[in-house]
């Protein structure tokens, strides 16, 4: 065979691909197994948007090569959405680019400004994409450790006293995944003022912001932010639409236009009916997010409840799609989720997975109806 | 700013991005300029695929994230195609990855087997992306000269002559585009023994098979083939449905699973219902493709008769959406498109984008109506 590159020695398997083998295994064996590990939304998208994909889909432009930057309407309406809801001001001709989902957009802009040698500074715990991305390319991950006790919030006394000097990204993502914790304006401020000193381009990956959130927060509506940071955000979780594949990039447009001439060496636009069904979703009135909210809701309170029961603690103002608890000190969150799949058949989520400091907790999704939590509930009685 | 990557400063905007931007301010002008430079199918895809679509659209599991390897019967429909069209069996669990555009697949494989300082085997004239990802990951391209003589296939004395220690992927297009050259059963059969040898990897790209093409051939339907050769293909040419953005990796399981592992790190599976599309158009009937090649043919005839008023010579046995023709002593391909667009409001694409090896030639593609065609031939009466 002939020798694949370096960049795969140091990639993994991705742990829910193995696991859900394992799964699919116990369940040809017979057993019932509950999956509250995964967050992919399972509520119906906003119906307006299948009749935008037929519709479209008939038009004679619809099976073309699309732009790369993708329709003008739709970063009009990418524009408009970012306006109205985080106040910030965008150039839909060039502070916009549609991607196919938020991921395509991590390894772009880690193709775009990364170099290889160059590190990169990745939460722990946190998004295992960023750190497979940065090494795909020969970048150093430099973890930088979120606690509880700071609230998942960077440290910047301890992020100052690394050698910053190879840094070229830092990887932010606020509402942050795993842990559910929101920046504070204030941390904002300061991320800014720190990119700007040592030269480090800011991503905050935004998918999050309108789930059990009350405040949906831009890195890019504070002063100066445009300089030194990129935000992604998605229609997958907003608007329950992943398998959809809709992004976007925002920010800049020295930023935003290098990396558009990766992705046109990459890959072409989108789907022309995709992308009318994604102007749909984003026209969705405050209905919409209150309805989606309304469901979190009621789900959340079983969760806190299966939490409860397994004596983990967690902190209830958080946001986003998951619930984040510590497990009892006797335990930790491997021991505790394999627990549960081979004695109730519940899949969770090990913190470990996001990195050392997950270690001790467990993660689980909201995506499950309520019968199906309150099932898991029952099991655990 | 915060400087972008090295790999960048080697990469050009694309010829056409540039161009179709001159020639939006020439319209706008008022000129009437026609666009045969691009090949990008006009023609409907099969129709079934807009009910498969719209009934897709609708299923509950329509909406959630997707597998990266894609649907089961996806890729059994691809087996079967590769079965019926090229009695090439594959095996649908490992050796078919579904991709978004076969443009996707260039990068990926790159990604997947290169390291910085690795070699490249590009044919010139040769589509451009090849020599742009490689150059994204700081890979040296080495030009393999294609010449009208040799009627552009690869000469193997000339190759054996360089040196190969650093090569690591040679990327071959039969049917060739832009010359529209087609492969012998020898030529592919030299190849695999060429790469064995030198231990490289082979990757055909293979989108243009069914366009006024007698043969379609796979390279892996040759002895040997998938120890050291993988396949691109892509329903955008066979299909018109270009936008849809559906194209496949084919080949050995070990070669095909580790591209998959770059791309579960990249991005997610395509929209189901994009899948399910597919699908309906891999089973079109035999009649799809004869009536796809009559109307192209009789373009051919049209575009051969502009060739002949420009003076230019072609070979009429070639296959594949464009004719190449040699400009006439006096001139070249540059020039003549240049004269073309400012005096006739006619753009064609100069054979230089694909190469030095092409700077005689211009390309003209077969995507405009018999009636857009022959307002051409009006225009240089």
């Amino acid at each position: 065979m002939i020798a694949t590159s370096n960049r795969l020695s140091d990639v993994k398997e991705y742990y829910f691909s193995k696991k859900l083998r394992a799964i699919k295994i116990l369940e040809e064996q017979g057993q019932n197994i509950i999956n509250i590990a995964i967050g992919s939304p399972d509520l119906d998208p906003p119906k307006q948007i299948l009749s935008a994909l037929t519709n479209a889909s008939i038009l004679p432009q619809a099976n073309g090569y699309q732009s790369y930057q993708g329709l003008p309407e739709l970063r009009e309406a990418m524009a408009k959405f970012y306006k109205n809801k985080f106040k910030v001001n965008l150039n839909p001709k060039n502070g916009i680019l549609p991607l196919m989902g938020s991921k395509e957009g991590i390894m772009l802009t880690s193709l775009t400004f990364l170099n290889a040698g160059d590190s990169v500074l990745i939460p722990n715990p946190g998004y295992p994409t960023y750190t497979s991305a940065t090494k795909l390319l020969n970048a150093k991950p430099i973890f930088y450790n979120l606690t509880a006790k700071n609230n998942w919030l960077p440290d910047f006394k301890t992020l100052e006293k690394q050698d910053l000097t190879k840094v070229k990204l830092m990887w932010l993502n606020y509402p942050h995944m795993p842990t559910g914790s929101v920046a504070t304006d204030k941390l904002f401020i300061q991320l800014i003022q720190f990119a700007k000193k040592h030269k480090i381009l800011l991503i905050n990956d935004n998918p999050y912001s309108f789930i059990l959130n009350d405040n949906p927060t831009s890195i890019l509506s504070f002063p100066g932010a445009k300089d030194v940071a990129l935000e992604l955000n998605s229609l997958s979780k907003t608007f329950n639409m992943p398998g959809w594949r809709v992004g976007m990039l925002l920010g800049a447009e020295k930023y935003v236009k290098a990396v558009l001439q990766v992705k046109s060496n990459m890959d072409s636009g989108m789907y022309f009916a995709i992308q009318k069904s994604a102007i749909a979703a984003l026209e969705s009135d405050e209905n919409w997010y209150t309805k989606l909210n309304t469901v979190y809701k009621k789900r959340r309170d079983i969760v806190w409840q299966i939490m409860d029961k397994l004596h983990c603690s967690y902190n209830k103002n958080t946001a986003g799609l998951f619930v984040w608890g510590k497990v009892p000190k006797q335990t930790n969150g491997k021991a505790l989720a394999d627990y549960l799949l081979e004695e109730k058949q519940v899949f969770v989520t090990p913190g470990f997975i996001f990195g050392s400091q997950g270690k001790n907790y467990i993660r689980i999704s909201l995506c499950e109806t309520e019968n199906v939590l309150k099932t898991v509930l029952n099991r655990l009685k």
